[in-house]
């Protein structure tokens, strides 16, 4: 079996490269940091961040779907309506989540200082925050600074904007491609914070993405929610999501390829492009996972409807039992086989087969001939597919997720906590 | 707010007493084990039991909703067509699960040797099988040893019964209770093995049921589906569901109470206690669940429907993040609300309170004015109650779950498996 990880852009036979400068590599677009001592009182940590387009842009933006939403979320879907976005700001310290109308206010208070500095309007800025839920937020550490933030603003500002968004992030997460279209070409490249609770349908996650493509509002639209289908609503850490993702798409056309029109060429071009950038910063953030040790893309092949690869690939991912055996470098079909059995995808037993890697394990739902100790290579790799192939139709799903490590549990039952408690006890969101 | 843990004799006003003898509590029930060295060479532990009525039964039995299904499973389905079941033969060592036209014989091969042995018919015998899956069974071990087994049994055979259905459990699970009926009483009792893949809709999960009531077939339907969704159903320790779960319930008219009558008082007293015992057995499954260290009782209150009740009892219960929490004894309720929100239950926000034990955490979506070292003493304890009012409605639900521990990863990611890979490299099963 060929063992190749999925890419959108070498499915679609699109050339590209990938640049650098993130979520400043498209023209026209500025970035930068400072901190404001939400994330620790001396203020040596990068917690409050600023994107923005010299120019008019068209915008679009995808919300967390959980029904208890951060007071910034709320803000933002107001705005949004206005889709000529100039400003992104973003705090990461506190999520400004379970904090009622102050919360609304404080939200609202970011997005005023922000177009004051700019000279916009409160309705052309998005709000984020990540970080504490319930507790208010520390704003008067927050507005008085902005104007300082507005002024450092410069189209290298990327890397710090990445830092700013960081909460149990480990690493900075950026990625940016050039690519040719027509005439000319375009660049779209981007930010993302993630770590726990992530999960399809949005997470404690954040993405901004910019692209110098011109393009209509509803060709955006349609490239996005799909591009965000296939990469952000694909990952599952923990299971959990959060109340405060959002991925935010800002578009300025100042590139020189063509304008992007519905149905051509390069409609397909941009599409696989945004497809490629989103997936890219969604791999990173599982295999930045709270304490991940393994990288895992789950295929499920040949089910009988696009819903039943889904639930199958989900149940895999989501298994407590299934990512334990992955970090201890356990080819255990069974796990993987009676997941799936429990999904609710349609099935017959017998005629499944499991693959880790390229070599099978299980085949038409009995042991394989292959020896244990060949699987036991393909998991004892860092990153490795596990392939669930159904044999009932053609429909096709792929997910990407982690192992389960004690580490985590560690992290998220006794330090995390104890920090967030010292923090409440300062008064300190 | 009353923190008493849910009871459903007490809720029903039915007087009890607890009685010894688990699953041959019962009159007229006989039970017994031995060691086959299926667990290990040695043969040093139990693990092969039978249980018996030596007159006629009325059965009901439920199995697991895992679409890959053990072979045992397969041919007890077939074999609960005729209800007057007489034996429940089981083993552990080996789940008889993804073995394919093999595993089916050798379920029947076992069905086989136990109607003989005790001169019954074959269609008389349900045969569950727990342990590893994908391993034939080492039949030749099995069937040789049945009437053996046949005459060792004692109606004070229970203990041994409850022994041999063990895997990683860490102690026997037995409860048996007398309760008043009429002008007479009657009794209910069990044994169960539980431990990992507890999740609602069954699990790895074995529970055999005697009674000796005198009730109808469709009466005894009625009261175990009930019992069924109220207690094995409403538990959750990793998600996970099995390919093996089976309940059972043989009643055998042997008691002095007068026949249960659709309707009637008996007929009330009967569903608390058949609930009552299921529920027990289920809690002490959830509190021996592997690397366990709290137990939760998770209710939620005044949903706009059940369903919805359940979906957010479940979302919270099935939190990786929510139940790391609980294990370093941190009262947060931020990653409740957080589980709650994403369920998918209808709910305002704004109206949302939650309690620790007795202790209100969030008020209206907003922290709540208890000091948290308060909370934490609740959360400290090894067992304790969360309560989540979404104030929309009158539906109820609870759920029993447990922490997750760096201690379940650990068992479950490299002692267990390489158990496993030990016992398949020399062919045991």
């Amino acid at each position: 079996m060929n063992d190749d990880f999925f890419d959108p852009l070498r499915e679609g036979r699109v050339p590209f490269t990938t640049v650098d400068g993130g979520v400043t590599a498209a023209r026209g677009f500025r970035a930068g940091a400072i901190s404001c001592g939400i994330k620790n009182p001396e203020a040596t940590r990068l917690d409050l961040m600023l994107i923005t387009s010299d120019v008019p842009t068209v915008t679009d933006a995808v919300f967390t779907t959980n029904k208890v939403r951060a007071a910034c979320v709320r803000v933002s879907q107001q705005h949004i309506k206005d889709s000529d976005v100039r400003a992104i700001i973003a705090n990461s310290g506190n999520a400004n989540a379970c904090t009622g109308p102050q919360g609304i206010q404080d939200a609202k208070a970011m997005c005023k200082a922000t177009a004051e500095a700019l000279g916009i309007r409160m309705r052309q800025v998005q709000v984020c925050s990540t970080g504490i839920i319930g507790m208010n937020m520390p704003i008067q550490r927050i507005t008085p600074r902005v104007k300082e933030l507005a002024e450092k603003l410069t189209p290298t500002g990327s890397d710090d904007a990445s830092r700013a968004i960081m909460t149990s992030d480990t690493k900075p997460k950026t990625y940016s491609i050039e690519v040719p279209c027509g005439t000319g070409s375009f660049r779209v490249g981007g930010i993302a914070k993630g770590a726990g609770m992530i999960c399809p349908n949005m997470a404690t996650m954040l993405c901004f993405i910019t692209t110098d493509a011109k393009i209509s509002a509803d060709e955006l639209k349609r490239a996005m929610r799909s591009a965000v289908d296939q990469s952000f609503n694909c990952i599952t850490i923990d299971g959990d999501t959060s109340t405060n993702d959002t991925v935010i798409v800002m578009s300025n056309g100042q590139a020189d390829a063509p304008p992007i029109k519905k149905g051509s060429e390069e409609a397909k071009i941009f599409r696989c492009a945004l497809h490629k950038v989103m997936l890219e910063l969604a791999k990173m953030i599982v295999a930045d996972g709270e304490r991940v040790t393994k990288f895992v893309e789950i295929r499920v092949r040949n089910a009988r409807t696009h819903a039943d690869a889904k639930k199958a690939a989900e149940a895999v991912a989501k298994s407590m039992l299934v990512k334990c055996s992955w970090h201890g470098s356990d080819p255990n079909w069974g796990r993987v086989i009676h997941a799936v059995g429990y999904s609710g995808a349609r099935l017959r037993e017998e005629l499944i087969d499991i693959y880790f890697g390229g070599l099978i394990a299980c085949k038409g739902g009995l042991t394989s001939n292959t020896p244990v100790t060949e699987l036991e290579k393909v998991v004892r790799e860092p990153r490795f597919s596990v392939t669930i192939d159904l044999n009932q139709g053609s429909a096709n799903h792929i997910v990407y997720t982690s192992d389960l490590s004690e580490e985590y549990v560690d992290f998220n039952s006794s330090e995390y906590s104890a920090a967030i408690h010292a923090k409440r006890q300062k008064g300190l969101a």
